[in-house]
């Protein structure tokens, strides 16, 4: 049994349904132009917490628990949760969902997390290894800003090329049976390296390896841009959005059309000082339960392309004057209708 | 289609073929019992690069390198990887695959992350969403001292529960057809949290883990400890070794025939100073290719239950003064005899 089709894309054969959705974010997400599409807005970045890490957690677990309450299952009722974020050994699903004691499957695709743990989710319930399985991520302003860049103390200036960590995250619960949006594609991304070395510009180390999986995804299913409603990308922002509509331009293909990126939807450019745009596991994960399922549900959208992006380095890897990879992970989601 | 048994196991239908694996090994761990075992013995913890992160990078790829030579395959062969290792932001695994050029699932399970990456693997070829796949993963003594404990010129003293990671790397290719052992059960771990807060004790932070995961993959498939030649917990030590044959001890099971510790087989406790035994994503990797699946291949073993066992902190989780929870997820490896 082969289960794929063209190069690089795997075809879902019993395409999971995703039951629920949850979404859960900071303030400042919650002012922004899709706030509220959010199920929860916290006010403070504690979220009732000790530490801004353990805030994290809570608005990972948060999120899982409403996405839960949704569908109307108890934790036990998942066969498995695939989670990751952006802190040191992935300490933010760990805390997180530890209480949910359901089979843990830890995943690390810096910001494109979203869609790998959605493509692992899809994957093990369309091989029926699963009947239900849950797909969570997270990112938090504060805790990522003093892990990867300055003491928030400090002030630091930002460059306009950086971006900003969304506080937010995002729960979504896939099942072999059921109504709602379904999985039916995964086109799994390579490691594509430009060769950039500016920590601040991200969406440049990642538009390459979005144009990769991206124009991979379509020729395999041979399809235009335009054979799906929208294509999102994870988190761009507005450099790597427009480098990534540079590359497909030298095709001769326009792939504005369709093409949304959810780090420039997240905030409003003008008003909310976010340079070029929202980044992180949770914004595109935020985005997803929020907006773009939601538009599944209500028939706006038929079809989408989601395609998370992630930058994959750490301060060590920076610090050694190694280069920063971009990664992109693609999964084709059907309203069903 | 559900293919599972039981509450907690994952059965795959048409079992994956491992069709080849390599191993490469830091200098002292090619001096331990297995040392000749293992593919590549490197002498210089180095390995010829200027950072002790870019060689566990270079292991990891060499590793890899190793097993298509012995499959006899490219690497546009394989249609994706599944890869991690205990750097922050898996940077091992990122430097040391990117030139593979092959797609990319970055997992973060700790110690326990080539149990899980083999899952992984194993449950995407049997689906039929990949023809081949590979799981690989990594560590180094010195860039995991470094990164979890205290500088290495420090020569900080180490307690008896203490473990040495291991400098290793471990690559296994699976596909839908060959001869080989083959992958038939899965068993995905639970975070279990026996609220231990001493970082120089992992064992006692993953014994419970295992014996949770272990317990239910046996009691899944109705079987006894002896339904295996062998159940290999993946770096428990001696100190978590002892603590997993008490837990058993107290339902009355004695699992201590079969059961052998990676993290105390990796080295002479005695002769070569490492305390409670061996750690790190690479220990139960190595010891996975270059011995288990060899036994498996020579018919000496028919049956295995592969357990890789992890402890989910980071430095900051410790000096936020979380608990250690700990994870355990268990393959099962048949000859195919």
């Amino acid at each position: 049994m082969i289960n794929r089709i063209g190069k690089r894309t795997a075809v879902l054969p019993e395409p999971p349904v995703i039951t629920a959705a949850a979404s859960a974010v900071g303030k400042k997400e919650g002012q922004g132009p899709l706030g509220d599409c959010f199920d929860l807005r916290i006010e403070d970045s504690f979220f009732g917490e000790k530490t801004w890490e353990q805030a994290e957690s809570r608005l990972q677990r948060t999120a899982m628990e409403l996405a839960l309450q949704k569908a109307g299952l108890r934790p036990e009722e998942l066969d498995c949760v695939f989670a990751g974020d952006l802190l040191n050994q992935c300490i933010g699903s760990t805390f997180g969902l530890k209480e949910l004691n359901v089979p843990f499957f830890g995943v690390y695709g810096a910001c494109s997390t979203m869609a790998e743990s959605l493509s692992l989710a899809a994957m093990t319930v369309s091989g029926g290894f699963a009947r239900r399985a849950a797909a969570v991520t997270s990112s938090h302003f504060c805790s990522a800003e003093r892990q990867f860049r300055l003491p928030l103390e400090y002030g630091g200036q930002r460059t306009p090329t950086a971006q900003w960590t969304v506080t937010g995250a995002g729960a979504v619960i896939l099942s072999q049976t059921g109504a709602g949006p379904r999985v039916t594609h995964v086109t799994a991304g390579r490691i594509v390296d430009p060769g950039i070395r500016d920590a601040n510009n991200m969406g440049a180390a990642m538009a390459p390896a979005a144009y990769d999986t991206i124009s991979a995804h379509l020729e395999d299913l041979g399809l235009e841009p335009g054979g799906y409603d929208r294509i999102f990308t994870g988190d761009l922002g507005a450099v790597g959005s427009d480098l990534l509509r540079d590359l497909f331009a030298r095709d001769g293909t326009d792939i504005s059309p369709v093409h949304r990126d959810c780090g420039v939807m997240m905030f409003d450019r003008k008003r909310q000082d976010v340079h070029a745009g929202g980044s992180g596991c949770g914004c595109s994960a935020a985005i997803l339960c929020g907006h773009i399922l939601p538009e599944l549900l209500a028939g706006r959208l038929r079809r989408v392309l989601f395609c998370a992006t992630g930058a994959l380095l750490s301060t060590v890897s920076s610090q050694q004057g190694q280069s920063i990879p971009g990664i992109c992970c693609a999964v084709a989601i059907s309203s069903g209708r």
